[in-house]
């Protein structure tokens, strides 16, 4: 068993399954996010009461057995943010995983737990989900390779929901080629080619703290040294802001939609932040989840249209390093709501994003996000180990 | 036979040809620049020594016949630049056709007779010819309709070369509606359907003239009425001066492959500027033309990828009014070159190009020009009519 030197795992019996002898990812361990199922054990979704009211699972995720398949031998679940419903990582329950690259500051949610474990080298690669970058901030904050994948190109198939208009699974790896391989595994066929041109989205590089956009500069050098010159594009006349309303409104919605229930029912123990998003879901209007969705169609229309022919797109896939682990409720929400303006582009465009472990600030990762049109995973992941060549990493 | 009341036509007998009797251009008059031929009669190209050393076309040019066979009345021959190389429509031989819109300014060329034509309202529409602006910049300056339609799109057999990987066939119109309906019977079948976004070209908004811009910006938000929220794209971070050199570069090349054997043969008089251009057409280093060449492969590239999803481009037709009559070579050569970095764009990117007269400044028409990809003609034609009824043109 490995040791779990960062408190990334969940606590107790450690689930561990042997991969195949053949498959392309023999030799690689990996961790799975405690919201995806493995037949006999109880799927926790971060919160003690929901392990207290589920019964073991009677299936493996198809998502995890394909892997275990594939030849990767699963070393044990790993935490989650309560329902997946926040973006710091903490767990008051179980305890916030340390995030290795920075102790002081958050790992990043909700897939923290697999992010921490990626991050301190205990495991290969790691699966997670994402809904509003909860695969994607992990990764930055955490300083490793991490991909939320097209919606709808990886079977969610036993996985906890939280936005199921929004949900992915999605895997971390600290280095780009073994991210790519769990892609080769999991992701349909297809979507191979060239990508270009790279375009620089001008609203995620100002909404960024100035030494977080200057870290990533160079990185973008590199991307262009493989694509070719940057364009310069405004993605969101509407505003950022504007983006995260929207976002905010459909995912609350939806999240009410697929939890409520429970959380009505069970009337569960929440750590901090947690029960007071639940409760804005459940206050979610109609008519503004409706307008979200009359929103979300258009803006997709937009962004399909526009990197259909192969742009990537390119931001800082947070625009503030991991906040410090002192910060109270107030800074997290201010946090959270400037980062999904940025997450949600992805997100409401139905897009795969990759973040790449580009650069420090203060000794503290940064994450440079690449993005293409849905369905370009492959290429995308093609790209994104080619600009790990570029940067050495 | 139609009273030439500005100049349009070329002097001497005028070649008439009735139209069908049943087509969907019945009713309709137009002129043709004396670059296409029509069967027993001389094509001139804007020379005395071209009309003096050729004989007679033998058969008419296929877009002619085209026009004619669907029911459009051709009523003669309209003036063009020396050899269609020149944009601002001087033609000393035969008088510089008057642009009715701002009689003390240049119509803009090279096809500079049909442009004044239709502006005059002496035709319904008329067919020009463009190889680095010759319709879209007269087009802007006489305050009309104008197409580039999309390289290879419209036959142009029979037609006089310049550039030949350059050159396509276009025509004037003063109302929308006129342009489309030429569209439907010279270009092929497809290329319809939605088109969007629209992206603001940066670079070519800040290439031209304040006043300019500013005058188009009304139209912008016409366009956006139609095609949504406007984007902002930066397309040639290389710089329009970049793609200004490689275009002329290129052109060059190809003006003297086309061209300079008559012109060492003949050694024909030249109007100013006409003479020093193929000069500096004969001059062309190989190694000048190779990377612009090469260049266009690049850049073609990248504006198809943007642009096959249905992006639209939008930004000034050309940077600057037309200039008054009376400007010198020099002043002229600098608008010359300020303007192709813009007209370049759809020249190197084999884009489909409509210019809409948008906008006046200080009395004096200016073009906004809307862009698609190639093959889109059809689909941008139904866009550029709605948006001149957003406008009310």
């Amino acid at each position: 068993m490995i040791e779990d030197t960062v408190g990334a795992f969940m606590p107790g019996p450690r689930v561990e399954i042997p991969g195949a002898t053949e498959g392309p990812l023999v030799g690689l361990n990996f961790a799975v996010k405690d919201l995806f199922d493995v037949a006999g054990t109880v799927t926790g979704y971060g919160n003690p009461d929901w392990a207290r009211t589920h019964a073991p699972a009677a299936a493996t995720a198809p998502v995890v057995l394909t892997l275990i398949q594939a030849g990767a031998m699963l070393r044990g679940k790993t935490k989650t943010v309560e329902l997946a419903y926040g973006l710091t990582g903490e767990n008051v329950w179980y305890g916030t995983p340390i995030n290795s690259a920075a102790p002081d500051r958050f790992p990043g949610g909700s897939s923290c737990g697999s992010a921490a474990a990626v991050a301190a080298g205990l495991v290969d690669f790691a699966l997670g989900s994402d809904t509003g970058g909860s695969v994607r901030i992990p990764a930055s904050y955490c300083g490793i390779f991490g991909i939320r994948p097209s919606w709808g190109a990886v079977n969610l198939t036993g996985a906890c929901p939280l936005g199921p208009s929004f949900d992915t699974p999605g895997w971390f790896a600290a280095k780009a080629e073994v991210l790519r391989r769990v892609g080769d595994v999991l992701l349909p066929p297809g979507g191979e080619g060239p990508l270009g041109p790279l375009l620089k989205v001008q609203e995620a590089w100002i909404n960024a703290v100035p030494a977080t956009a200057a870290a990533l500069t160079p990185a973008l050098g590199a991307v262009e040294r493989v694509l070719g010159p940057m364009l310069s594009v405004s993605l969101v006349p509407e505003t950022l802001d504007t983006l995260y309303g929207h976002f905010r409104a459909a995912q609350a919605e939806e999240a009410w939609a697929s939890l409520g229930s429970w959380v009505e029912a069970v009337r569960p123990k929440f750590g901090p932040g947690v029960g007071e998003r639940f409760a804005v879901a459940k206050a979610t209007e109609p008519e503004k989840a409706a307008a979200a969705r009359a929103f979300r169609n258009k803006f997709r229309t937009r962004v399909r249209a526009l990197l259909t022919g192969g742009a990537v797109l390119a931001y800082p896939t947070s625009p503030i390093p991991a906040p410090k682990l002192e910060i109270d409720q107030d800074a997290q929400q201010a946090i959270r709501e400037r980062t999904i303006g940025v997450t949600a582009i992805a997100g409401m465009g139905g897009l795969c994003e990759i973040s790449i472990p580009a650069a420090k600030v203060d000794g503290v990762p940064v994450g440079l996000s690449l993005v293409a049109a849905s369905g370009r995973d492959r290429a995308l992941l093609a790209l994104a180990e080619q600009v790990a060549n570029e940067l050495k990493l």
